[in-house]
Order: C-alpha cells, then sequence, then structure tokens
C-alpha cells in the first residue's frame, strides 16, 4: 500500500466538527472531534473514537458518559481553540460558557446548535484510539442553523 | 428526552456517502452507507456500522473484509441505486462497473472517486447495527474530485 494514497483517499471522507465534553466530580475535558457517527437508530446510540494517550479518554471512562456539543458553521475558531491540547492548555474550557448537562452533568457549550448527551456503553480497542458506543439519553437544539464541517474549517484530523 | 429533538440534534452530523462492498466466493454485496469515519492513524482503522438484518453484514462477517468506494459529488444516482436493499435488488451491483480489489477480492467501482480495502479487525454490537473496526490495507484514487455529502444528496439515514 502506498501511504501517500491511503492518506489521500481517506481525507475524501466527509467530516463534521464537535466538541465533545465530558465531567466526573470536578474533572472536566472537552476536546474537538470529527470520528463520531450514529451507530444504532433503536436504541439511539452513537460511536466515537477517542485518543487512547488523551485526557478526555480519562475522564469519559471515568464519567462513563459524555456530550455531543455540535459546533455551528462559522464557529472554527471555537473548534480550534478547544482542539488545542489539554497538557497545555487545562483551562481551555473555561473559555467557553457552558452549564452542566441535565442527564449527565457534561458541559453543554451556549454556542453549540444542539448538542447530545450519551451513556457510554462499551469501550472498543482501536489502534492509537478507542472506540466507545454511548447511547443518547438526551438532547437539545439551541437555534436552527448549518452545522461546521472539517471542510469548511479547514482543518485535518484523517489519512 | 424529547424524540423529535433527538432526531433533530442527530440530523445535524455530518456525513459522506460511500459504497461499501465485499464478496465471499461468489456472493457479492453491495450497500450505500454513511455511518463510517476513521478510528485510528496507526495502524490505520475505520469503524464501519452495518445494519445487523443486512445481506452486507452477512457477507462481510463471512468474509472477513470490505472495501469503502468513497462517491463523487454528483453520484446522487449511483448512491440511490446502490443504496435500496438487497432483498428486492439482489442484482443491483451488476449495473455498476467494477473490478476486484487486488487485497481482498471485494469490488472497487469504476465510478468511485478513490477507495480503500480494509480487513475485519472485530465486530461489536451496537443496537440494531454492528460496528465493524477494520484495518485499511489497500487504497487507490481513480481521480481528483469532491466526495458526495449526504447534505449533498438531500438522504436522511440518522436521527
Amino acid at each position: 500500500m502506498d501511504p501517500a494514497v491511503k492518506k489521500a483517499a481517506l481525507r475524501l471522507f466527509t467530516y463534521g466538527l464537535y466538541a465533545v465534553t465530558a465531567r466526573h466530580g470536578d474533572e472536566l475535558s472537552a476536546m474537538t472531534v470529527n470520528w463520531i457517527v450514529q451507530s444504532s437508530f433503536d436504541p439511539p446510540l452513537v460511536a466515537l473514537a477517542v485518543e487512547h494517550d488523551s485526557h478526555s479518554r480519562q475522564v469519559i471512562e471515568a464519567a462513563g458518559a459524555f456530550a455531543v456539543n455540535i459546533y455551528e458553521s462559522g464557529q472554527r475558531e471555537l473548534a480550534g481553540s478547544l482542539g488545542r491540547t489539554f497538557a497545555k492548555h487545562p483551562d481551555k474550557i473555561t473559555g467557553a460558557a457552558w452549564t452542566p448537562g441535565p442527564a449527565t452533568g457534561s458541559p453543554i457549550l451556549a454556542a453549540a446548535l444542539a448538542w447530545v448527551e450519551c451513556r457510554v456503553q462499551s469501550a472498543t480497542p482501536s489502534g492509537d484510539h478507542v472506540l466507545f458506543i454511548a447511547e443518547v439519553i438526551e438532547a437539545g437544539q439551541h437555534r436552527p442553523g448549518a452545522p461546521l464541517t472539517i471542510a469548511e474549517a479547514g482543518f485535518k484530523y484523517s489519512g
């Protein structure tokens, strides 16, 4: 396999951009992700790949839950800000207005277009990431609008 | 949870459209999917949710492999054609030109923008779907171009 062709093909996959947040006691996590899809209608499940060696993976596992906040078109700067590493920017979420989700306490961003709260059902190893399958147990929509895509933002996280 | 709000939020997720194909002996399968993401860089893995009660799930499990063919912008009709149910349209792939993939024999569509062949690593139950995690072992790009998105096609498979 030619690694350059592999990278080019995988970068043709289409992605949105989302802030995934979690809370375990006083510990908060927030990150910008694109590797997430729905994976069942009934019950409603989502599948989320999280870097194994990340702060978010630890908090999500401890909490057994997370929220997915859907960025709106135009929110490239917010997505970039929450996409910085926790190691270098442990307070990155304090710059964003949020309230605890009603079902799990996971941070719900005021700026997000809409959000879902999810309860983790399983965690499967997936190379350098962990794949969480989680049930959608609460949802909200702040306003109508179009979602931010990775193509609009010009970010690259695939290949 | 309000089911209408849950549906509205989940329909704000961003998706591409892909033909996932597989071959086990003389048995061929092809379907149009959007619930697929990359799930690891090293090794390169993808995660694909497939309806449990589908012909494709059976063929992918038997073959232990599949190909992901990335539709090009403008290929709504092809995506719709391969998106029909196997039960009613068992010959749907015969209308599309294809060749066997070099690594797995899975059908590679001549019309696709690019493709990857994947070897299944694990299959995890995910409600009414099964989530395959699979390693990308071969890739090709037929030509440059932009991918078809579910937003462009106007299809709905989420919520």
